[in-house]
Formats: structure tokens, C-alpha cells, sequence
């Protein structure tokens, strides 16, 4: 039998790997002052219904549950979040730092890179509307990703949704057809957005949007100085000093006035981050100052991001495993004087944190420790009935092929140093 | 909105408390060799239909998906451990011992305790039949008990399910019905279990079984000595050494030679432990020496548990966290040259392990540092125009009320000996 398409098995170092950027990421972050939270793995599908609709059905595991409950394995964990901000934490004084860190579920094509389960790490900042809230949450993703050795491989992209968003409140584009909007432009789907805002935006303004979208950064931001679009400038002027503050402490970023995100809840500065080696891009987030409130809470400015573990682990080489050594206990004989003699041992080292296997296998001393030998381990202890009888223990290097017999009470600091 | 019926959002020490039993849980199983696994959550429903049928699909979270396919969350990890096994793990050397964590999922009543989604920390140890591997993972069971402080608050039930199958095997009871007859009586249907058997077993063994499964140890023994039976003889044996094994290094048990568990894949000994103050069975286990082979792979002895987490935690007393000591940075205001010191700071900082909050609230100084105080944070560290141009940084002591400024390239060390 086989997992399901999309999805994978990790075994020993893969499995470590995974561990340790898990681990990593909640030391970063716990360091910044956030607290985690866990959140159930299946959730209403309404709770993501909330934003994107019907739409999001097609690339996400819903189903329904046996009491007629429209369910959902969880696409991102953003929604979750908010809504334990709600349920739980609206008395807390602000800003409130949350974290998170497990698996989220996208029905999509399998790809490189991108299996239908995959882990995510995200903070979501809660209560504030500076412009240091920003800066705290990418600094801290740059952290991250400093900490995982990825110092100066990793690039962001930086834009802000608050001009587009700006220009569709200025003319009354309803919240649906916005969405919409920035879905289809995400999507690279230009003409087409164009097409869905047409209805509402002057003739004017809309060439011009459909040309910002198109262009680099330079000519983007000379299209948009224009008198009638002079309301957008507090959204550029937010996007430099976001831009002057992160490149002054050593962020390596470009800026594109027209780069939108696929989540549809964005409403002010966005980011993904690329790492050399990786096509796509393994983080992103940005602000959401009205997500709180379409939830049911009171209007609470947000700002968060998610990074893709396993895509962030593709950038990181698989080093030569530092393992502990190993050691094999090895009983002479298992009379009950011998087992109890060993097992006491065995409980006592791996209590000093050593690693102790108890040999298992049915075969010669001298098979057994070229077997051991074979396997990694450094060193064998041998516990026989001379042993039992003196309080001693046998201990045989496996790489030298030496041994050595001491007190019972010394193998601890014997073992330690090796 | 709410998290679904009988799952639950785990916030702050709450998480903590959750992390910290999943992490010494790893760090316990680590030490005795074992590798982890990580498997996907959902599985085909067929993987876990080998065992149980039908009959599980009511506890268990059953879906179709996109593709048709009947999927299902896992309920347990153990037949995706023995499908890893056979997929990847054929051709190790013996004995292969595996251990994962994670959640699982039962469409349940919810109850004290227990909810829809829990997690499972567990090992898996293949290819030995010695007595010497059924005691490795009680032992192993027994050392994580130990390392969470239930020391001595944990005891085993132990019983050897062989005995029942041995008496089925050699009546020629099909595998079905053996299993039927074990979900009975686990379920205390005992009178049914009976009923079941009747056509396959003489009146007086039917007669001898169904007193034994009602009796307490010492009576199921004396029914068991008769003649006809004495071939589970070899059985009893084999569980009177394991209990006075582990009965030598320590542990605390009770033998029940009447005692079945739930899930139908065991052969051989069987356990559960309970703790002080907990109703249910925190964790179980024991031998199935024929899954691997119903699962397709090679005939492979086998034996495991798994340990209920959530319900390890229910036993452990929620300590006065032990948190490391918070730190606040304040801007006095936000000029370019002045972020940028600050920063950098905050990020020296976090490296070096402390825990630092870049404050974001627009309040006075005053206001501010009473806040914080009353947020028990123990420092505030204060930059403006004057620690920029000294290179210096004031750092205020929010207990004592007291401050001193220093040279920047003195405060890691200052801050960490607070």
C-alpha cells in the first residue's frame, strides 16, 4: 500500500530535518514574545469560506461529516487564528503575538516542491497599525530564516495592496468584485481583471491601472503620479519608508508597486521571500487591517506571514548527520539476575541522555559486535554473570576493538566522554 | 464562529504544556534508538479497513474525496508505521524500531479527556520476537512516565492475548471471527463473545473460556489447568517471565490472564497503564506478531504502544510557568538612524537567546513603562537621540524602578545574568 497521491512519508534524518525546522522556527519567534497556538486540523469549511467562496472549494479537502457538517482540512491557518484572537484573546492588551507551526492540506496538482500536505510556520500580529508592526514581522521572518543558515540566500519582494484597494474604495468597486479583482490579477489574469473593474472606474484610471499592473516598478510609480490619483500617494510613501527601514538593517528586497497576492484578504503591504535554488517562492504575507472584523470581531489592525517548511528545508543541503554515538547493550545470558543488572543500567545511561540500544538479536558475541560495528555504534556494553557478581561492566570500543572492564558506578562519566 | 464539535485550540501555556510532552516524548524514545516517522494525517480508508471492517467506519472520519477515493483521518498511527515498513524499511538489518507523535482523530462522543482530535506519541519495534522486545518498550514506556514526573504514579495491566488465540487457532476459529470475538469482549459482551465462538469450540472449553473471561487472575488460572488446555501453557509461562521482569527493574503491574484490548491485530502480551487521578487508560499496547503480513509484507513479529498525551497532561499538575525573563524595546522616537540601531540591537539580542518585544504601542514613556512592568516584563530598553550618538542603551529595571545606561557591546552580557 502506498500513502495517498501528493502526500509523503518521512523516515529518520528526513523526519529529523523536518523536526528541527519546526523546532526552529518556534525558538526564533518565541524570542519575538509570540505565543503559540494549536488549532484543529479539520475546521468548519465555513470558516475559510469567509474569504474566496466557492472559489476555494476546487484546492481545498472538503467533505461532509457525518452529521451533514460541511468540514475542511485546513488551507492556511491564518482564518484559525483570527478566530481564536476572537473566541479567546480580544481582553488582552495590544498588540497580541500569536504563532503557529503544523500541516495544511491544498488539493492541488502535486509539483515540485509542493506535496498536498505540507507544514507551515506563521506569526499573526494582532492590534497595530504601525508601520513597526511590519517591520517586526518580516525582521522576524528574516530571523528565521537566518537562524535555518540561509542568511544571504534569501531575497523579498515587497508591494503594497493599499494603492489598488485605495483606488477601488475611491470608487465604490464592492468588496466581492475587489476580491475578485485581486484574485484574477494574482493570477496574472490582467485583461481580464481589467474587464471585472471596467463597470466601475473611469476610462482614465483604468488604463492606467491596466498598465501599472504590467509594468516595473519605475514606470508603475510614474503612471500613478497623476493628479486624480493623488490619494494614493500616503500608500507609496507608507511602501518606501516600509522599504528604507528594512534595507537599512540589511534585508535584501525589491519593490514592485504593482505586485498583488492570491489571499484575498490583504489590505496593505504585502511580501513573498525567495531563496536561490528554490523556483517558488517559500514565504509570504502581509497586512489584513479588516479580516478581524469580517469574523465577527472589532475592527483590528493585523499583520502576519507563512513560510512553507518543507520548500524552505529544499534550500538547505542535507549535512552529514551529526548523530550522537550510539551504544549497544549486550546481554551474555538472560537469567533474571543479568536482566535486572542491565535493564537498571540501561534506564540510568539514557536517563544522562545517552543513546542505548538493547541488543535484540540472537547471535555469537563475535557476530553481534561486528554486526554493531557495522551499524554506526561506538561502543558495546557487555553484561555477563562476572560482571553481575563484581558490580563491574564490560565495555568494548567497537572502532578500536579494545575493552576495557569498570566499576558499574563509573560508566556514566566513562560513556559521557567518549 | 467556534472550533468543530469535540476539537479544541490549545493558547499559550497551553501549547506549551502540549509541545513540551510531545518533545520529551521524542527526546525519551530517541535515546533508545528509535527513528521517527512522520505520515500523512489522511490515509486511504482501506489501510486502516484491514483490521476491523466495516465496523471501525463509525469511529472513524470517513470521507470520499475529489477522485472517488474513500479516504479516512487517521484513527491510529500504527498501520501507517507497518505500511512505511514494508514500502521503505525491508531490507534493515532487524530489529527496525520506529517512533512517531502526532494526532489522530475518532468520531467519538466527546469526553472527559477525550476529544475528537488528540495526539499520540508511539513506537514500533519490528522483526523480534524475544521476551527481551516486549520488555524493551514497556520499559521504554515506563522511562517517558518517568521523565514527565509520573514516576511513581503510572501502573501497567498485563494480560497475553495468545492464550485466547492459541485456544482459537487450535479449534480452527477464522481470522474474522477471532477478531469479532476479541472486539467483544473487549467491549465486555462477554455472553455475546460466546455465542459467537459456540459453533467452533466443545461445550467444555465454551464453558471453561467463558468463566475464565469473568474471573480475576488466580481463578483464570485454576480454570485454565486442565489437560485439554494445557497448551497455552507456554503462554502463561511467557507472561509470568515478562511479569517478573519488569517487575525487577520496577515497574508497577497487575496481571489479568483474562484481559483483551480493543484493537484486533494482537497475538501476544498486551498492556495498559493507568495513572493516579486519571480514570482511563493513558496508553496500551503489546504484541502483533502477524500485521506486517496481512498488510503484504514478510511474516515479521512485531510489538508497540502508543501513549494518549492529552491525557498524560491530564495527570501532570500545571507548574507556575517557568518562564524566561521578558524584555521591551523603546523607541523614544522613530527616526531612521535610531530604528536602525534598534534593530540591529533587537537582533543581537534574540540571538544570543534572549527574549525581546519590540513595543508598539503609541503611548507616553511613563505610561509605557508601567504597562510593561504590569505585563511582568522585567527590563525595558530604551534608545533615542543620545544612545545613538554615545553608542550607548538605557536599560530600565521595571521591578525596581531603577536605570543605567551602557555601552551597547555590554548588554547581552548585562541582560543575560537578570
Amino acid at each position: 500500500m502506498e500513502s495517498m497521491r501528493g502526500m509523503r512519508d518521512y523516515v529518520g534524518e528526513e523526519a529529523d530535518r523536518l523536526v528541527w525546522i519546526q523546532d526552529t522556527f518556534r525558538r526564533t519567534v518565541r524570542r519575538a514574545g509570540y505565543s503559540e497556538i494549536i488549532t484543529p486540523i479539520l475546521e468548519s469549511f465555513q470558516l475559510f469560506a469567509k474569504k474566496g467562496g466557492e472559489e476555494l472549494r476546487k484546492t481545498m479537502y472538503t467533505f461532509t461529516d457525518k452529521a451533514g457538517r460541511e468540514v475542511a482540512l485546513r488551507p492556511e491557518i491564518t482564518p484559525s487564528a483570527v478566530r481564536v484572537f476572537i473566541d479567546r484573546l480580544l481582553p488582552m492588551p495590544k498588540p497580541v503575538r500569536l504563532f503557529y507551526v503544523g500541516p495544511v492540506y491544498r488539493y492541488d496538482e502535486p509539483q515540485m516542491g509542493r506535496y498536498r500536505e505540507f507544514r507551515q510556520g506563521g506569526v499573526e500580529l494582532f492590534g497595530s497599525s504601525s508601520i513597526l508592526a511590519d517591520v517586526e514581522v518580516l525582521t522576524l521572518l528574516q530571523e528565521f530564516f537566518d537562524e535555518v543558515g540561509l542568511r544571504d540566500k534569501v531575497t523579498f519582494k515587497l508591494g503594497n495592496v493599499g494603492i489598488l484597494r485605495e483606488i477601488m474604495n475611491r470608487n465604490d468597486v464592492p468588496e466581492d468584485v475587489q476580491e475578485s479583482t485581486l484574485h484574477l490579477i494574482d493570477k496574472e489574469l490582467i485583461d481580464e481583471a481589467v474587464k471585472v473593474l471596467k463597470p466601475y472606474l473611469p476610462e482614465a484610471i483604468l488604463n492606467t491601472l491596466s498598465e501599472v499592473l504590467v509594468s516595473d516598478d519605475q514606470k508603475a510609480r510614474e503612471l500613478l503620479a497623476k493628479e486624480e490619483l493623488k490619494y494614493v500617494i500616503p500608500h507609496l510613501t507608507y511602501l518606501d519608508e516600509l522599504t528604507r527601514i528594512l534595507m537599512d538593517i540589511g534585508l535584501k528586497l525589491s519593490v514592485e508597486v504593482g505586485f498583488v497576492r492570491g489571499l484575498a484578504y490583504y489590505t496593505g503591504p504585502i511580501f513573498e521571500a525567495k531563496v536561490e535554488g528554490v523556483s517558488v517562492s517559500i514565504a509570504g504575507g502581509g497586512r489584513y487591517d479588516r479580516l478581524v472584523e469580517l469574523y465577527g470581531g472589532p475592527q483590528t489592525p493585523a499583520v502576519g506571514f507563512a513560510v512553507g517548511l518543507e520548500r524552505t528545508l529544499l534550500a538547505i543541503p542535507t549535512s552529514a548527520a551529526q548523530s550522537s554515538p550510539k551504544i549497544v547493550l549486550l546481554f551474555l545470558d538472560r537469567s533474571p539476575d543479568i536482566l535486572k543488572y542491565g535493564l537498571k543500567l540501561v534506564g540510568l545511561l539514557r536517563k544522562a541522555g545517552l543513546l542505548i540500544t538493547i541488543n535484540l538479536r540472537d547471535e555469537i558475541l563475535s557476530k553481534l559486535l561486528s554486526h554493531y560495528g557495522e551499524q554506526q555504534y561506538s561502543h558495546a556494553i557487555i553484561i555477563g554473570r562476572k560482571e553481575v557478581e563484581t558490580s563491574k561492566v564490560t565495555i568494548r570500543d567497537l572502532v578500536q576493538r579494545t575493552q576495557t572492564t569498570i566499576d558499574a558506578s563509573d560508566v556514566i562519566e566513562a560513556l559521557r566522554n567518549v
